[in-house]
């Protein structure tokens, strides 16, 4: 359970005008789409991709990292980290795993496979979008037990998008014709309560003297 | 006028598969919209930019390279450049001026401007998209200039994205809905030969000697 008077006191010390941010985007973040990206050999891509969730309003962020230990902490000074939730997972198939038990189908977008155009996607179910690397695509396992395939529709020479582009044009897809649809697909009250408090807390410089302090207060 | 004789005994070296290649290509490309970017600081967003031209259809890609001389020749190496024709300007103002006088209006995409979301962008119109860095934006003479604009929604934090996933995001959306619709965007039968005819020519080795030889036993 949230502490609403926590939480009223810390927004008590940001400005008006960073509140309403705050309530702007949380209205238009989502988990019914979330993204998982495996191993991503350069470390641009990673907060590449991170930025289109912020940007398109995607909450969540998996990251398989098995061979590579500590990437993204390396990114901190990127900021978008500051605003998307990042869930490492150490193998791909407890990235799956975790995935599929929350509900989520799980979606292997990829030049390769013709199953399915990202325009005639059907949206309407919660879907993890996994992207691999244009170099390596994505690993076996994402695609034997992948729900489903997208592809954005290519008419040229080249065959394949950077990792990049491609989840910075699906995400953009996906998420307008989401916020046009039926589908309820916005935060719970919970939800956003829960990110009202961290976004809050991640706001404020001396955040653990303050909470402190507050708590010291309050139990006299 | 194209020579005929010349581009079926050209096309005749190349692979069928090659031959087919172009053909489905060229029934996909088009001039109904162009790109133009201003001084590109880092080359790899040029060469991002002309890939995105590459896979969505867009046949001609303008570059305005005052500051630059011969930037994009350093690019060759990239691929997309052998398809898509990359046409030089040495000032915004030269670019704009040839742009409106072969019927293009001009379309400055930027964040910063309210006018029209990309979902809202009437395709029906011959539009040169122009696309400034990240870091400057367009020149003020292209926003002064320009007929329209365009913005992709964005709904997070951050308010813009890097030049290279903008136009990637753009260039799919209008190409798509393009394809879509009763706009006639193909490229005219005299633009398809011509296309055949350099394209054949690019594919092919020794074109020079191939030609000379072509031309010198014709004339016997």
């Amino acid at each position: 359970m949230i502490d609403l008077d926590y939480l009223a006191f810390l927004e008590n010390i940001l400005t008006e005008n960073r509140k309403e941010k705050f309530l702007k985007v949380l209205q238009n973040r989502t988990h019914h789409f979330t993204v998982a990206i495996e191993d991503v050999f350069q470390l641009h891509n990673t907060s590449a991709v991170m930025r289109s969730c912020e940007v398109f309003g995607v909450q969540e962020l998996n990251v398989v990292e098995q061979k590579f230990g500590k990437s993204i902490d390396k990114e901190i000074a990127m900021g978008a980290q500051k605003w998307v939730d990042i869930k490492k997972h150490e193998t791909v198939s407890d990235c799956i795993a975790s995935l599929k038990a929350k509900g989520y189908q799980i979606i292997a977008t990829t030049p390769h496979e013709n199953d399915c155009l990202m325009e005639d996607f059907d949206i309407s179910k919660p879907s993890a979008l996994f992207f691999g690397t244009e170099r390596d695509g994505l690993s076996e396992e994402v695609l034997a037990q992948a729900d489903g395939f997208l592809k954005i529709p290519m008419v040229g020479f080249t065959e394949s998008l950077n990792i990049s582009v491609s989840a910075a044009i699906i995400l953009q897809n996906l998420t307008e014709r989401l916020r046009r649809s039926e589908v309820k697909w916005q935060l719970s009250e919970e939800q956003i309560l829960e990110k009202r408090l961290s976004w809050a807390k991640n706001s404020i410089k001396d955040i653990k003297r303050i909470e402190a302090r507050y708590y010291a207060e309050r139990t006299v």
